[in-house]
């Protein structure tokens, strides 16, 4: 079989290939037959030239016409579902339902079609316009974004369907998606379906671009090059640290998403209250997908005492009954490992699991691991490693000080839960650890855990550092999470039949929300 | 005379302190007789720990709380005006009028005033609710700032009196301000009524700390520290960007300004209708303070041709005739002397200037380079070397297209300006040169100079890097500049009385803007 294509300049073309690689499949550990080129520079910088000539393009386009674009190709992605759950599911084991076909397609083809809402709207690009003093202002597109998609959202985060990849277009960009290698053949229909939405929609020729995998020197040097306008990454850590000190070096803007553990407090009055329902609740959420989401609930922080450990004893059990998943790839199955020994070399016990799994594919058994707070104290840091997959720990407070205290040690969280009484028992506690908590994390729950995550206008999916490179940006939600791609833009005296339609006297839809004069309206200037 | 005191926790205290130093007056090259310390991490990590405890407490605080405090500031500031105002002049040798008691103080109590009305008003925030979903949403306090001032602006952009310092409170953060060391004397004034404002409206002891100046390697502790929440600087580019790698390292966000050359495109109609009035616009706007203004214009393009060379003439007489400022300091002075020789040697040649100033203080001549289009080309890094200070560099393009084919080669700049004809005939020019300028700079300006910096809603004081470290904010405008310091928070689930008053389904102050189910509005939510 042949190698397959990339994506540069609106073609299809053969890579300037340094090697080639094939993906697993994750149940079975079978090499799939596809094989994908490692494109070398070359390839990086095609793309570059031709991102550049597209977005030069694309920055003059109306917002109607990207919206366009986005729900034709959102349409096509419906016409291919069949294709794209099978060789997902293929790529990543995760199951054809629920999940890939009626959870995460919807949720990527409903991205797309927001994203699309958005950009027609323009409201997103927060015009402003100040007419006495003459100046107006809005966000506009930063030019060609590359995206990293994760291994563990195939659509809705893929690199060329998922979040990032619909927030960059709707704000106006071009895209050089860059696959994660566990999902090449998945990522390659989608870029063969985002072509065809391309060429039925009349965009630029490299609106979409795709390279399947790169040396991790060029992935810096992508990053780094003065052509890139700003980089989306969700990911590992340690890839996404040397991404950011490459982008940080040259000051363009880089979105990461890392790592998160996602604390959990269970207060005690509502263990007493709800104690089999929060037990299937965090069950279900830590085991479901194998664990394997970014908001999986990694440290649950508990109160010492009776019920406590029969909640332990409870949550062992769940543990021990639930089938096994499939763990997304090789590597994931050896970081777990190794993540899990880090967390007993650091005190952790284990209370159930931390062996193999018993599955055919890639597993471990589902883990959960204990500790108490003063062994979190004495070693935070490495107590705080991420085992991304089925395994969570427990953190055993002596007492509601202790929990608080340990909270202040916690790194930066996409997600921070508190489960307390709901007669109100549980209030002054509350109060306690709801405050260090709330600064540490990008979304505070309350009773409820945190692996769904709405694609609502309200949603942060971001945190401090190192759950996100910074605070202050959302990767889920429209039209928040366009503004990553986006920089400000003002005009001072500029003339007014050379101003962005945005920014005319006249409402540009008659539906866009601009700042007149300090109040939020959708109406034109007043003349 | 014993040496300054710094503020740390809300006391005058000695500082611990490595060595002292005292600021120069410029007018007469002698040294102030104020003393001031160079505090130790000693003094760095009080207050860190200070604020801290301060940002716990000042995040709980309503809107009102801080609004109080900035008003009494700013009015403190007024009745210490002419006591700030000599010493400023003192400090600085800018004059003080027009400029320091009739334009920079009331700018700034303006901006303490306009960030008081933010954050009484709350609709800085961004609040976001989606009753549906049950997610509630907004920009929430960052943690401790520090601010490091610039040395041209000793009031407007001050560390504990200018844009960053009125941002960082009224998105209710303490502000730990390191003074510039050209002007120490100015910053303790403002740091002495700031505290008694602050002791007068009941604030955190740490709400406002100084420190007068510390070695670099605490300079970059102290942004890189785990306590510190964001960093806000204008000044130097290597001494920003040793900052920002430090801050980078660890995550924590730090808004830059850095150095910007402004470029301004002078199309050859605007030069035949309003000859005179440009000459005179851009020859004010250059010298305008000796030049000592973030958006002095440091590169003018123009066509080649006989008109052109009449103007670089027609400017030469006036810089030739135009009083020479006084520069803020000996460093000033000497790094004006250094850019234009790296300019000269860069193949720039000296149409007028260039040596020694004529006056008692430090001074260089108003000095105009040229150089061509081709030599641009050929060396368009050395060429942006900023000369801070009363110099421009004219660059003479062969045609329309050299003049576009070199703003390509611009570095991200704080503007960029267009002079056109007002009948029309350079429009077909300007759309060439409009579009590569306005992906290059912050704010794009028509037919009029850059210094003017209005505090507006609408402008923009930021662009891309390296004019500052991020191209989506701005450091001008309330409330834009307030979201530099805040976090994205938030609240999924999250019982109502737990929500912060500005999610409450009552609009907090009946007058605060807030996304409710994608309609911008200041009601409540319907019940």
């Amino acid at each position: 079989m042949s190698v397959h294509q990339v994506l540069i300049a609106g073609q299809w073309r053969d890579a300037d290939q340094a090697s080639t690689f094939r993906a697993d499949n994750p149940a079975t550990k079978q090499a799939l037959p596809d094989e994908f080129p490692v494109s070398t520079w070359s390839d990086c910088d095609a793309a570059l030239a031709a991102a550049t000539d597209a977005a030069a393009l694309l920055r003059k386009l109306p917002g109607e016409r990207i919206a366009a674009f986005l729900e034709d190709y959102a349409s096509r992605i419906e016409q291919r579902a069949g294709e794209l759950v099978d060789m997902a599911h293929a790529e990543t084991a995760l199951p054809v339902a629920p999940r890939l076909a009626d959870v995460e397609l919807p949720r990527t083809t409903n991205q797309l079609r927001l994203g699309a809402a958005a950009a027609r709207n323009g409201s997103w690009a927060q015009a402003a316009l100040d007419t006495k003093a003459g100046i107006r202002s809005c966000f506009g597109p930063i030019g060609p974004v590359c995206v990293f998609g994760p291994n563990n959202f195939p659509f809705a985060f893929g690199s060329i369907s998922g979040g990032d990849f619909a927030a960059a277009i709707a704000a106006g960009n071009p895209v050089i998606a860059k696959a994660n290698s566990s999902h090449p053949g998945t990522t390659r229909i989608f870029a063969v379906a985002a072509h065809e939405a391309s060429l039925a929609t009349d965009m630029p020729a490299a609106t979409v671009q795709l390279l399947y995998r790169t040396s991790h020197a060029d992935g810096e040097r992508l990053v780094a090059d003065p052509r890139t306008g700003a980089t989306g990454y969700t990911g590992s850590r340690n890839a996404g640290l040397k991404l950011k000190q490459a982008a940080d070096a040259v000051g363009t803007p880089i979105y990461l998403e890392l790592s998160s553990t996602n604390p959990v407090v269970i207060l005690p009055g509502a263990l007493e209250e709800r104690f089999d329902a929060i037990a299937d609740d965090f069950s279900g959420s830590c085991l479901m997908g194998a664990g394997q989401f970014c908001t999986n609930p990694g440290i649950v922080v508990l109160l010492a005492g009776d019920t406590t450990e029969k909640f332990i004893a409870a949550v062992a059990q769940r543990f021990e009954n639930a089938a096994v998943g499939t763990l997304l790839s090789k590597s994931v199955e050896a970081s777990l490992q190794g993540n899990l020994a880090a967390l007993q070399a650091a005190g952790a016990e284990v209370v159930v699991g931390g062996g193999a799994g018993t599955g055919a594919g890639y597993c471990r058994a589902n883990t959960l691991l204990r500790t108490c707070g003063d062994t979190f104290l004495a070693n935070a840091e490495a107590l705080q490693t991420e085992a991304f997959g089925n395994a969570s720990l427990f953190v055993v407070a002596a007492d509601i000080e202790q929990a608080t205290q340990l909270l202040q040690h916690l790194e930066g969280n996409l997600t921070g839960c508190v489960y307390s009484h709901n007669g109100g028992q549980d209030d002054a506690m509350y109060d306690l650890v709801a405050d260090p908590l709330r600064q540490r994390v990008g979304r505070l729950l309350n009773d409820k855990m945190p692996t769904g995550v709405a694609v609502s206008s309200a949603m942060n999916h971001g945190g401090p550092f190192p759950s996100t490179g910074h605070p202050g940006f959302t990767a889920v939600g429209m039209p928040a999470s366009l503004v990553r791609f986006a920089m400000l833009q003002s005009y001072d005296n500029v003339r007014p039949a050379r101003l962005p339609r945005l920014l005319h006297d006249k409402n540009p839809t008659g539906d866009t929300w601009r700042l007149i004069n300090g109040q939020w309206t959708t109406a034109d200037v007043d003349c």
